[in-house]
Order: structure tokens, then C-alpha cells, then sequence
């Protein structure tokens, strides 16, 4: 059974909302915007709840995590949340040993090196991936919708290539050359944990949405290492599995029409693969703040865009970071719909008043088929 | 005086070299071949040389520096050798607190974050960069190449936006977010700090050339951080800079015709600034293992090319990686000219009979204008 129930976000309360419809290539009123990694980090409220907690089970703790998602929306009136979440956590609730170390980020404690590693990792899961394994989650993301209500919640999970780029490198790394060298050294292994954390994230980007996100976005922070070449044979079908089953729901909207649920996929540094990480079958493309939006545009023709304001412009002076913001709203139409976004997420030492004022400025410009006015 | 002195490799022994020739725009008979890094890291001889010395302290020993330099030619055959030294070598010579810490790369006493920061810097050299300041360089410089003879001595130095970020991030990082902050966030006191950055490099880069290196590779790392508009306005005026000295340099050949000393500019994932990267004044232009060169040759038509055999394949079954040499040359018939290189540094565990191996594949190969031949 396909179709979400009735009582699910996306077939009343969010389905007309800005950014629901900007996924499904609308232009509302004024351009949505929201930003990555606004939950957390930069936020004050977000480090006095934070105080005495690990990251990891902060993540796990639905209470805590649905309070530091609502943190962003109450306070810059974001036109979406994102759950409060990090991409190694179905990782953690498989059973892998991981953890999230402060100022450095996810350190495995045993990175994954050969065949062995990888069918150790497949008998985690020998019978299947259970979805009640992502129930602190799941719990997390119900709670939140319910005091979200007309404001949709995104669900988020990390690409295979990503998870398997940690996987491998034991930690985060530049290059990612270690992966990248599992991939050529030993095909038969890397195509095994592709497959293993395609099925474990999709499983977990599932979850969220069956749970009542109204959108789910595909982080592939690491593709960007990638050539298109090696990135066309060795990963996009392990991207294609894990949104197979978010892309088979159905909601029956208000308007009696059944539709799917939005889906979009990011990455940075990805200018030469912002086809291909379209074409594993995604909505929306998120662009990195290195590829201008009317060139990702002319990549990926007819196709909404989200981003990409340089996180580098939010200490900027005002008038720099307005323009720049007002840049990349003109750029952004150039393609059929665009969800205002920054390029990266939140540095964490970002002013969060100049995240609100960005919010005001993007909401108080009306849009229109030809050009922005000032509202 | 611009004319380099008649005892000047490039004025004879090593100015009909394949690299040379081939960075001068022809084709010798075989595609010339060395390795980004190959001085170093991976050589068992090399891990035995520098037992108990510290990186920094091996770079400014030049009998040291220059045994290790030779060690790669010696080994594997290579058509050049490129001085054993780092791009923060000049930092450390004009009197910047910085250490090479192993496992992390460099890292600064004090980070550079303020106009204060910057003005200290350019009182470190309020006279003018003092050329003397690289004699422990240039010494080691002139013992190589008194070694090599006809076998060329590539000079190189970073380009002044990668030395400029380790300064303000204080040591490695992953998209230089502090450094393009302070581009924004105070114009005033990047332009300065670009430009002390500029004059010291680009002297460095001279005063290896002036002691016998016959070509001048500039490295802009980190480059590939940057959106191709911040590159234009920010950046490339001070790499232009950078190389000025090196540019006005002449050296008359035995034919009698006085002719430059070759340039090359690299970065990492800069498929998207190739051709800013050769307008600031090059020769050549290195390109990472994310761009084919087929691809790299239409973004700079007619400018011979160096690469970019994926670092990632070196651990591959050697089907594989001769395949994909092969593939390399391929596409670099797409060039005028082409050095065969690694698309990144040779990786720390790279098993060096692979490397001398593939130096035999390409040396094996006789290149014809329209396809290449086994040999």
C-alpha cells in the first residue's frame, strides 16, 4: 500500500503551501526560502538545549530533536523545517559504531576496508532493513508536524556515495580517496556497500516521510569528488534504489489527484554532474554556491532549482549580502520554480538575525513571470 | 637583467627535453611523464631519509631537500623533477609562525582575521621581499639540477589564494569559508592580503628559477572553493601578479632565439575556472582528475596540457589502470601538447613500482599526430 493516509501533511495541510508547491514547479507568490542546517549550530536556544547532549543522541531523543527543528521556523519564519537529524544516523540505529565528534564530525570506529568489512555491515541486516529501527525518528518527525501544520517538514538522508565515503574513509576526509579506491581496487565489494546503504538510507528517508514529512532531499555532500564517469557507473544506481521507494508514495491531494512526494537532490561541487544526479530520478536539484542558477538552469533545462546564496556573503556588509541574495533570485528564473537557499549549510558562527533579514527580504519581493518587484 | 645566464639549464642541457618541448607547445616522441608529489611521501628511501627530521626543517636543509628531489628521477625515469618543498615554505622564510604537522598539514601560530592581522604580515616585509630570504631554496635548487643534467627541475610555489587561506583558516579546510568570508566581509584587507601574498610567492617562484629550475609550476590548490565571479575579481589579479617575475625572464637557446621559461597553473576541482586559470598568463594548464582532458582541451582550446590519471586507480589491478592511462593519453590527443601527471598528488601509500611501471607504459607508447601506438 502506496498511498499515505489521509490524515498525512502533504494531502491537506501543506500541499498548497509555497515550498510544496515550488517542488512541484510552481511559482507562488513570493519565492520560498529556507536554509540547510538551519536547525542547530548558529542558534542560541539551539546550544542552551544542546548544553550536557551529544549530537548523536540529540538526534535520537524525539522530543529534543522535533524542538530543535521548530527553533529555525519560530524564529525566522523559514517556509519549511528540516528535521533535526545527521546523515550516519540509520548507521548508528543499524549498529554500525559511529559517532559525531565536536569540530571534526562523524569518526567510525572501525572504517570499512574490504569485502569482509562489507558483508560484516550486510549481516546487520541479514533479514531485510526494518523500518521500526528508525522509530526515535520516526516519533521525532510526528511530533513536529503536529505543531507544523500548514508549514511542511523536509525529511533528509544521505546519498549512498556519501555514506559509504565515511564508511570507508573512517571519518570525513578531502577526496575521499580511500572510497574512491575501494571503488576500482575492489568492484564487487563497493557495489555490495552501495547496495547496503542505498537500502538503509532509503529505508530511513521512508520513514521520515511515512511519518508526515512532506518532502524528502537526497544529500550527496560528496559527490562533488566524483567524475562524471565514475559517478555514472559506480553510484547513481545506488542513488536511483534508495529514492525507489519515497518516489512509489502517493498522496490523494484535496484537489482529488493523486501525486508523489517532492524529492530533491544536493551536493556540492557538483557543476559537472548536475544532470546525472538529476537524471536518478529527482524533482528538485540543489545547487552548491559555485554553479550560478542560470547555468544550473541550462544543466538541467525545466527543472526547479533550490539554493544557492555563498555562506561565505552572510558576514558580508547588508548591502553586499542583499545583493548577492537579489542575484540569485534573478538568476533563479531562469528555471521553472526556485526555493531560495544557501549554497552550503549555516556556518556556525553565522548572526542568525541576518538569516531572519534574509527571510524578509525574500518574502517582501513579489515574483512574476518576468521580473522581481519590490512588494 | 631579465636574461638568464648562458650556464642556465633551460639555455642548453635542458631545452630540447620531451617536458620542455611539450610544455612549449610540441609533441616529442613519447608523451613526457611525472608525478604531482612524487618527491616524498610514498618512497621507502625517502620514509628512511627523513626519520627524525621535521618536514618544514627537511625542506630548508637543501642537501636534504635536494637528495629527495632526486630520488623519484633516479627511481622511476620521470622526465622531471620537481624541487621537494611547500607551498608555505616562503611563509615560514619571511618569518610566519607555521609547522607542518604530519597526518593534518600546515598549520599557522596565528591566523590571519583582521586588517591587523594583514598589516602585520606586510611589515614582516615592509623593505620588499628580499630574494635572499630563499637561499637555503636556491641552494638546494642548483645541487639538483647540477645532478639532473639534461632531465628538467620544475620550480613551484602556491598561488597566492591558497597561501591566503591557510593564513586566515589557519591550516587545512574544506571549502576555505573563512578565507572567502574575509574576501567579502572586508574587501580592503583581502586586496592586501592577495597582494603580499603575490609579491612573496612570485619571488619564490623566481628565485627558484634564477637557480636552475627550467619550467615554474603554481599551485592554487584550494582555487577550486571559489564560484568563477570571485575567482575573476578577487583572485586572479594577484596570480597574475604572482607570476609576473617569472614571465619577464628570457633565456637564449642554442638555436639563438630567447624564449621564456614555461609556466604551468593547477588547482582542484577548477573544471570551471580553466580558463580564467589560463588567463592570468600561462603556459600550460593542469588539470585534476574530475575533467577529462578531451573535455579540459575544448574549455582551453590550443594551451598544452598537463594530467590526470586518478590518484584512486594507482590501487587498482593494473588492467585497470593501464586502461585507464591509456584512456588519459587518449583524450590528451585532444591538446596540442600534453605531459602525462596525476590528476592530485601521488597518495602516501602508493606502492612506487605501480608509479615506475606506469612511467615504462607511457615511455613504451610512440605518440603520432592523429593516434598512439604501442611501441
Amino acid at each position: 500500500m502506496n498511498l499515505l493516509p489521509p490524515d498525512h501533511p502533504l494531502a491537506g495541510a501543506t500541499s498548497s503551501s509555497p515550498l510544496v508547491r515550488a517542488y512541484r514547479g510552481d511559482r507562488p507568490e513570493s519565492t520560498p526560502v529556507w536554509f540547510m542546517r538551519q536547525a542547530g549550530r548558529s542558534l542560541p536556544e539551539y546550544r542552551a538545549l544542546r548544553t550536557g547532549t551529544r549530537m548523536l543522541d540529540a538526534c535520537l531523543d524525539p522530543e529534543l530533536a522535533s524542538e530543535i527543528t521548530l527553533q529555525p521556523v519560530r524564529r525566522h519564519g523559514v517556509d519549511a523545517a528540516i528535521f533535526f537529524s545527521d546523515i550516519v544516523v540509520p548507521l548508528k540505529l543499524a549498529g554500525v559504531g559511529v559517532d559525531i565528534v565536536g569540530g571534526k564530525g562523524p569518526v567510525l570506529e572501525h572504517p570499512v576496508r574490504s569485502a569482509q568489512d562489507v558483508a560484516d555491515l550486510r549481516a546487520m541486516t541479514a533479514d531485510g532493513v526494518d523500518p521500526a529501527l528508525f522509530e526515535p525518528v520516526a516519533q521525532g518527525v510526528r511530533a513536529t508536524v503536529a505543531e507544523l501544520g500548514a508549514i511542511p517538514l523536509i525529511g533528509f538522508a544521505g546519498a549512498p556515495f556519501t555514506l559509504a565515503a565515511y564508511l570507508v574513509e573512517g571519518g570525513p576526509s578531502k577526496d575521499h580517496l580511500a572510497a574512491r579506491t575501494l571503488m576500482h581496487a575492489d568492484p564487487e565489494a563497493w557495489r555490495d556497500l552501495m547496495a547496503w546503504t542505498a537500502d538503509l538510507t532509503g529505508a530511513f528517508l521512508e520513514a521520515q516521510v511515512r511519518a508526515g514529512a512532506s518532502a524528502a532531499q537526497l544529500f550527496d555532500s560528496w559527490a562533488g569528488a566524483l567524475c562524471l564517469a565514475d559517478y555514472s557507473r559506480n553510484v547513481a544506481w545506488a542513488s536511483r534504489h534508495a529514492l525507489a521507494g519515497v518516489r512509489e508514495l502517493r498522496v490523494a491531494t484535496p484537489d482529488g489527484v493523486e501525486l508523489g512526494v517532492p524529492t530533491v537532490h544536493f551536493g556540492v561541487g557538483t557543476a559537472h554532474l548536475l544532470e546525472a544526479m538529476h537524471a536518478v530520478g529527482v524533482d528538485v536539484v540543489g545547487v552548491d554556491y559555485r554553479t550560478p542558477l542560470d547555468q544550473a538552469a541550462r544543466a538541467v533545462p525545466g527543472v526547479p532549482l533550490q539554493g544557492n546564496v555563498d555562506p561565505a556573503l552572510l558576514a558580508a556588509p547588508w548591502p553586499v549580502l542583499e545583493a548577492h541574495v537579489l542575484d540569485v533570485l534573478d538568476r533563479g528564473r531562469a528555471a521553472p520554480a526556485h526555493v531560495l537557499n544557501l549554497g552550503h549549510g549555516v556556518p556556525p558562527d553565522t548572526d542568525p538575525d541576518v538569516l531572519t533579514r534574509v527571510v524578509e527580504l525574500v518574502h517582501g519581493l513579489v515574483t512574476s513571470p518576468r521580473k522581481l518587484h519590490l512588494g
